[in-house]
């Protein structure tokens, strides 16, 4: 049985003990969370990790994206990449990779990471130019049984979907890598998405691993002008039908989302999503509120994710300072990884069943602060070194921060306020 | 007569065209929203700058802040800060000199940059450890002679903003530096704000020079746990009684807001602080929608900026990296100002009477991408020098970045779609 099948049955798992503790929900919440598919336990059945719990009540995760690429093939640089994104607080990570041999690469960063790891299998199987319906499914079948502990399938890349997209004329057609793929794959063979056509099959696989299905947005916006256009909701349509098919045969799923949407869009934007997937957890990559930013997309799509983590989205894909203009180096991991934290903990400060705990932390700083306790205020900094260094190269010769010194705010009112407060 | 009172009149003057011009809206609506009070145009009569429309309708504004500290008087770094802000699109400057001669300072600046400057005369005055009445409103009556364009007054820290902060225990009673120079003049002195006191008075100079007051937030919240306490709202009401006082006395006035605000709370804070100001052009500084990111601050404030933008904040004010922990370097200056820049234009995305135009460089550079032309998607970054080096360093051996090198999702399609679509 998979676990959302004992679940489903009342019966409590370590998974679901571990999870529940670890984000301070009671267990048979999370027991009937997940059974009603609003919340997935990434763990796959064949690996040895630390099960992380994505959904309703659950602190908002991150997942960071490593991987080669044809240009740059150099495993022990992606190893370093996820222990890195691991270290500054990614819940996840995913294997892209798609230059070198991916199996190696798959498993060395299996067996280096703590975390749940993802993949995308349809990068291996396009290896193949002559990619067969074959292909794709011993792809899916390999990265399962070696640990995989969830995937993301573009199986909403339908026909039909493509009509939409012939009609409305975006300016950037498709982005996302694997819905290139499928799309380029269906127009040639004149033939369905196989994902789609064979959903059946994909969730036998799923099932006997116990992999989590990420439902990918192959038809997600590339600019802010194609946000929210007919081919990206027509694919919403058709990852709810999925997750329901899903849920039926005892399979997570996490629905993905975009992509490029305007600010003042992405309320209406993750409600839509959330209503049609029927409140499967919600994964988006940024969103990106603007186009004109390449260098700091990490922080664009903080903006985003923070906004978007507020409205409900459960899981956020780090984007890099490196994304649109090149594979990020080890360094643009480690400061996408921490934004993306930081986006995820400002949505915590405001999200059902974490904004207490999450607020603790703040208001530790706000003591320390209060306090001038500057070991205080780097310990409990999200990037205790950074801090550290600042200060340090401007050291002030007050107690007080360089800012102002003597002249510091908290400094003055303690001198104005002693034995009056 | 100040520009308000002209405006009033049915006048138009070359300043109003000048902003109408350059924000893309008929003039006659810039003449009455002037005269209503809902937009300032920020320029000293006795300044030669151009002139800069900030408040409804108008693109969202950035200032940044430079200025020495006691600790670090180097007067050369900080005219470097002030042209680097300008360069990377900094529409105003504050000089928040505490170190050092400040007069020689404040008017390098303003000899020096092009752009409307603002200041804080308290922390002139406050030089003088027995800083008296006459000592305020010389250096009120000195900045706006030398043709400081704006200024921060915090008139609306009063005895009885002072008793709420008493009543409440805040973690953090006051982090305003000027709020917390006037909170314990006042309680030395037992003794109302003179500001408030005689406000009449400081309208008769800044009305005289036709400078813009920008009534300080010194009671604004320093952390999370503080935010939209009483002391902070009875503030707004006082600041709201002052903007209404100095519209009838035909000086221009800009509201000053926080600070420390969860992100589920910017939406209510922007619209009561509108309300209850009568909708004077809003500026905050962040807001910073967690506490625990020293080192991060500037984009923990991109990310309540966009979002305060987007709710009808008219005025961002540029956190620096090294808020909280230092005195800026220059290169902060520049990497603060230029993610305040996107928070800005995010917000423009969504705002009345500019969500076009801003969305049309979004649209150029969607183009650009679809059409792989690098020079172009340099050319429209926001920082072209920062993108160009991060594709140099990770050159692909394609057309196409390295993220995807020849699986470039766009190079993919423009395969799949050749004479199809």
């Amino acid at each position: 049985m998979t676990l959302i099948e004992i679940a489903r049955k009342g019966q409590i798992t370590p998974e679901m003990k571990t999870v529940a503790q670890s984000e301070g929900v009671d267990v048979q919440k999370v027991r009937t969370l997940l059974a009603d598919g609003r919340l997935v336990i990434l763990k796959s059945a064949t690996r040895d990790v630390v099960p992380v719990g994505i959904g309703e009540l659950m602190r908002t995760k991150i997942n960071t994206n490593v991987g080669t690429s044809i240009d740059f093939v150099d495993m022990e640089e992606e190893i370093k990449k996820a222990l890195v994104a691991v270290k500054h607080g990614a819940d996840t990570v995913m294997d892209l990779s798609t230059g070198g041999n991916l199996d190696i690469i798959r498993r060395r960063i299996l067996s280096e990471v703590s975390v749940p790891v993802g993949s995308v299998p349809i990068y291996q199987a396009a290896q193949n130019p002559d990619m067969s319906v074959d292909d794709m499914f011993n792809a899916v079948r390999k990265h399962a049984s070696d640990g995989i502990d969830f995937m993301t399938i573009h199986a909403g890349v339908t026909l039909s979907a493509v009509e939409h997209l012939k009609k409305r004329q975006r300016i950037l057609d498709v982005v996302s890598r694997g819905g290139a793929f499928m799309v380029a794959w269906m127009m040639q063979h004149e033939q369905e998405n196989p994902f789609y056509a064979e959903y059946d099959y994909l969730l036998e696989i799923a099932r006997e691993y116990d992999v989590t299905i990420s439902l990918g947005d192959g038809m997600r916006p590339g600019c802010i002008s194609d946000a929210g256009d007919a081919p990206e909701l027509m694919e919403v349509v058709t990852l709810g039908e999925l997750v329901r098919k899903a849920r039926s045969e005892g399979v997570q799923t996490i629905a993905e989302g975009p992509g490029h949407v305007p600010l003042n869009d992405v309320r209406a934007s993750v409600m839509a999503m959330k209503r049609l997937t029927d409140y499967a957890p919600l994964y988006l990559l940024g969103p990106l509120v603007t186009d004109i930013g390449p260098g700091y997309d990490h922080m664009i799509g903080a903006i985003g994710g923070a906004v978007a983590g507020m409205y409900g989205v459960d899981f956020l894909c780090m984007v890099s300072p490196a994304e649109h203009v090149a594979l990020p180096t080890v360094e643009d991991i480690k400061e996408g990884t921490i934004v993306t934290k930081i986006a995820a903990h400002i949505a915590d400060l405001t999200r059902d069943g974490q904004k207490d705990r999450a607020r603790t932390w703040d208001d530790k700083m706000a003591h320390a602060r209060k306090n001038l306790d500057w070991k205080a205020q780097f310990n409990l900094a999200i990037d205790p070194e950074k801090a550290r260094k600042i200060q340090h190269d401007r050291k002030s010769s007050s107690d007080a921060c360089s800012m102002c010194g003597e002249l510091c705010a908290i400094k003055i009112m303690r001198d104005a306020l002693r034995d009056k407060l």
